[in-house]
Parts: structure tokens; C-alpha cells; sequence
């Protein structure tokens, strides 16, 4: 049901094999999600995307569970199906209990019923909520 | 510029200043912020909304601050303007760093990105990442 | 293919079954939808969720069947495929004909049209559609 | 502010000035919206965008203030601010009360909240919600 | 699973056929897809669609592939998996070849992540970027 | 109006000059966009975003100015007023003509609509329009 066919590990390029070979190697299992399958058609955003997507991943100042729900919360106020279920699946398993992806759920819920009534109210930012140098 | 009039404290219903009341208690601050000023026209819409944000946003499973931040990043993915400032404002007193913030907004960038690429392929999701009974 | 299993019946606790006995007597019919089925996990969240939409839904300066039919052109703008089917559901339970149903849809359309073409433009708003006080 | 210049009238195309008139005697002001005056520069646009919208917001199976008022509704979900402050001037100018604006506001922030939620379940439409022929 | 039956062509009002009889000299093909098909219901809407999407992707300024690419851009950042699908399959069609499918994925992935993060940061557009009289 | 303060030339860390560097260089010009000067509160994340949009929008399988086209249309449709602004410059400075950005809003207003009526009727893709192995 795709746009685009995805390819086999056979049909991997060497660019796209060793991209492939890191996210085994990163996630600890063989299996490689549908995603990267799709985006092995074009190498060099294949390679952009996962170092793109490790370096914004990592530990820094946010910790990896919290990067991960506030991903899964993204997906879901872009509507991405896919991207739900798979950094869902991440999020757990890097601990998210289910009492917290409910929440997450209600906040989610939350701010976009109020995004939406201060949109429709047309509302200016008050000055006190502006940066400053 | 809004679409309604914001409403001054002296304009206010009884129902709305008791409301009013609350927000300023719990903020420990006299200021309210416009956004409530537009939704006091209907007070039990005010009632319920402000019921339903201490609710939703009081420690649970996810602290105050994961929340407060999954605030901002569903703001941004809706695109409101005014919900991103207070939000930040709020995240930021809550202890949000200047580090967290720029991580928390590559975050929904990469999360844009990917969401639209994998929207793009139409790809299925995995049963491994469908719920189970 | 949901990322919460559904809860049956034997498995509510006693704050969603008495959720789910309000449904049943609102709605007049035994079924209820596979969103509070997943909603049941969070029952503080589904209580409030219910008395909220029964509170927004209720007959007011609005009758219930334009409500229901802002209700479904929301669900379109955002794109929620779920929600588009049950409350055109709903729509057509209240009285909305399918000539009526073509409209909805032909004015969403339109509606969209131009939002676009508004934005890409990003013209300001002429000061006489201002609020004032 | 905009990213095409707004035309006056004396820069107008003869195709452009004859929709101006229309406009103008359908709405009863010599007031031209500045949407129009940008959609000017492209006249075989700006009459099919007109003749467009004069017939889906013609009276029909729904009434030209429903009509309005879903106009309105969807242009807050998809978040054109331009839109949302004139056709809600213009669904006032209909007969749109305050307390009708307020609560069309409820049921769009409702409908976002429920429709994100939806989404993040991930559940599928019921059976009982599909068409049949 | 639609929310309307999809009409078969016994089906057809005499406008209505008329239409599709253009749809199908224009394609080259007999098949009508599906969107034509639940359009059908509302013969004045079906052909005022079809009017329109020829008009607008007729070769002009702009060629027909670079239109048919920007409106499988526009599908993606909308998220409708049907017009994507469709769309794409026209693309393909007026030789749009997978390379360009897949840069044209990675353009809007790459919009899309940006796009969030200047919303994130809330800031004005420059002087020098705004249109001039 | 920022959420936050935009970096002068004097606060730059040297990772951040050395990026500010390679934008006047391929952009002919000392004037750096102010989303720049907002990101370079991360240079990791600035470092990364300017190479990839130069890697994105380099010349290869589709022509600079059409992937810039494609922006310009994504940034509508996501409603990023900022990008609009700018891309539509880099459009211009490319070669886009005026009839050639009133035709790209024209496609972008066109598959807004149908895209929204495609996803009201919730019509499933057409087997033909699915991809193959």
C-alpha cells in the first residue's frame, strides 16, 4: 500500500547496507523498520536522516524517554499513524509506563483544544511572554 | 486584534471572577492572562476549561515540567502563536533551561520531518508495533 | 492495529463502568464506540472527556445538529479519520440529510481553499474586521 | 506585510475590475477585502475563486449562516487568521449572536481535543460507521 | 469505508455522466477514480471540481509536472493518504521518475522541519522579505 | 516578538561564526535571516540544519528553483508565515516570475480542497494507485 516499494535487504545498496548495519547495531535487533526500507531508495538522505536522527535523539539536556514522548506527541498532532505506533513502541521501551501515555494523550488533548480557542480569539502575545536581549 | 473584546476584571460575572480568582491564586500572581480575559464571555466554558487544564497539567505519572513541555511541543506542531509563548513562559518557570528548550524544538523539527517522509511513503505499520489484546 | 487495547466490559474499573452506563443511557443503544473503550485505561481522563463533550454538545445558542456538523468539519481540517465516521454517524442520527452532508463537505473544501491562498498571501487583517472595545 | 502587493483599483485588469463590481453589489459596500485585492493580480483565479465562493455559500440544503459558521470553524483548525476575523465578521453580519461565537469556539476546541486523542489510539472505524451501498 | 457510497456509473445523474464522460476523454482510460465517484452525489460540486482542477493544472507559467509535484507536496503536508497516492500515480505519469519522487520527499521533509522551528521561535518576518507597493 | 533572542555577530560561539561564514558565502550577502541567529543558541543543531538544507537543496534529480517551489508550497500548507516570506524571496531570487507564484498559490488553494473532500468521503486508495514489489 505504499508510494514506493520496499526494498529487501538484498537490494541494498552498500551506502544504504551500511546505514542498515548501524540501526541493528543501535537498536540491538535484526529487524529494521518499514521506514528506513522506504528511504533505502535514496542513500544519501537515508544516511542524513539516521545520523540526523541519532544526534537529535541522543542524551543532552533532555533525557531520551522524554525526547521520545515528546515525539510521539508530535506525530500525533501531525497526524502521522506510522510514527505513533513505531516511537510509541521506542518510548516504551525505553520505559514509559501506560498511566503515562495516557497522560500524554490528555496533555496532547488539552493543548489542542486550547491551540485551537486562542486561535480562534485572535489573541496577541501580552508583552510579558516576549524575549528580550 | 481579536476576534472578541478581552474582558476587564470589573467586567467580569460573578461565575468568571471566582474562576478569576483561582487563576490568580494558583499562579501567585495578580496578572491573568488574556487568553481567559476572551474566554470569560462564557463563564462555564471558563469554568470548565480552567478545571480541566489544573486537572489535566497536576503531577501524575509525567511531571509537571514533561507536561508543561509536551505542551509547547503540540503548540508548535499546531502552529499557535500565543499557546508557544505562554506555554515556553510557563515551561520556563517551571525550569525549563535555554538547552532543554533548543533540544525540545530540534525535537519537533526531526518529528516534522520524519512524520511527512513516512506520511509521504504511505507505508503500513508494522504488526510488531500494533497492540495486542 | 490501535496502540492501547480496547477494554471489554469485564474489564472496567467501577469509575469507567459507571462512565460507560451514562453512555449507554445517553446514546439509547448498548454499543459503545471503541473510543471510550480505549479511554477506559485513564478513567479520571474519560470522565472528564464525557462530561465535556455531553456540557459542549448540549442544546444552547446553538442547536445540537449544527454542533454535531462544526463537530465533523473540525474532524476534517485535522484530519481524523475516526472522528469524521462516527460523527457524521451522529450527523445523519440528528436529522443531517445527504445533500446536506455534500454541502458541509463542499464548504470545507472551499474553506480551505482560500485559507491557503489567505496565507500565502500573509495579508494582515483589515482593521475594520478588528474586535473592539 | 504581504507577499504580493495589494492591487488599487486603478491597477486593475478589466477582467479584475468586473469581479470588484460584483463584489461589491453582492455585498453592499464599496469595501473591497484585501484577499481580493492580492488574488487581483491573477483575474482568471480571482473569477473562479468568486464564482466558487458564490455558490457554495449560496443558500441551499444548509443555510447561509451554518454555512458561516463552518467556514469559520475550519478556518481556526487550519489556522488562517485572516479568515477566521472576516468571516466571522461576516457570520455576524448573517446574525451571528456572541453567545453562538463562543460556542462554536467550545465545539472546535472540543472536536481538536477528541480528534487528538482519536488519532493517538490509533483505533479503527467500527464497522457500524462505514457506508453501505 | 467511505462515509458516502461510491456511485456506479448506472448510477449517474445526467450531469453528473456528463462529467465523467469528460474525466475519461481527458485521462485517456474508462476508469473514474473513487474521489469522482462520491463527488457524484452533489452533480453541481462534481462539476465545478472538475472545471476548476483543469483550469488550474492546465500548463501556463508554471508546467504541468512541476503542478502535479507541488500538489503531491501540498497532499503530503495536508495528510491525505488517497491524494497522495493519486497524485503521485499522475506525477508518475508526466515523468516524474523516482529520483525525483524520493528529492521531492526529502524537499518536504525538510520544509516541514524547518517550518516547526521557526513557528517554535516565534520570530517576525524581516523588513527586506516583505512585499513592497 | 521571539521566543528567543536573536544572536548579534558578536555573540556567536566560533562554531556558530564558522556557519554564519558559509551562509554569506553562498548566499552572496552579509545579511543572515534572523532564524539563524535564533538557532545558533545551538550550534550542533545550526551546524546540522544549514547541511542539510544545502544538501537538500542542491541541484540533482529536480532543478533548484522548482525545489524551492516545493517549499514555498509546503511552508503554506503547514502555515509558517516566516518560511513563506523567505522562500518566496530565495523563489524570486532564483527566477520565479509573478504569474509563476500566483499559479504555485492557485495549486496549493486547489489541492487544499480536495484534499480535504477526499479525506471527508474517507475513500480508500485505489488498488491501481498502490505501489508494487
Amino acid at each position: 500500500m505504499a508510494t514506493v516499494r520496499l526494498l529487501s535487504d538484498a537490494e541494498l545498496s552498500a551506502e544504504a547496507r551500511a546505514v542498515f548495519d548501524e540501526i541493528r547495531a543501535a537498536r540491538g535487533t535484526d529487524h529494521v523498520n518499514d521506514f528506513w526500507r522506504a528511504l533505502a531508495h535514496d542513500p544519501v538522505t537515508l544516511r542524513r536522516t539516521w545520523d540526523s536522527i541519532r544526534a537529535v535523539m541522543a542524551p543532552g539536556a533532555l533525557d531520551p524517554l522524554v525526547k521520545e514522548m515528546l515525539y510521539v506527541a508530535v506525530s500525533i498532532a501531525n497526524g502521522c499513524d506510522y510514527c505513533i505506533h513505531t516511537h510509541a513502541a521506542s518510548a516504551r521501551a525505553k520505559g514509559m509506563s501506560e498511566p503515562q501515555f495516557m497522560e500524554l494523550v490528555a496533555v496532547v488533548g488539552m493543548a489542542s483544544e486550547t491551540n485551537r480557542m486562542a486561535t480562534a480569539f485572535g489573541i496577541e502575545v501580552d508583552e510579558r511572554y516576549r524575549a528580550q536581549g
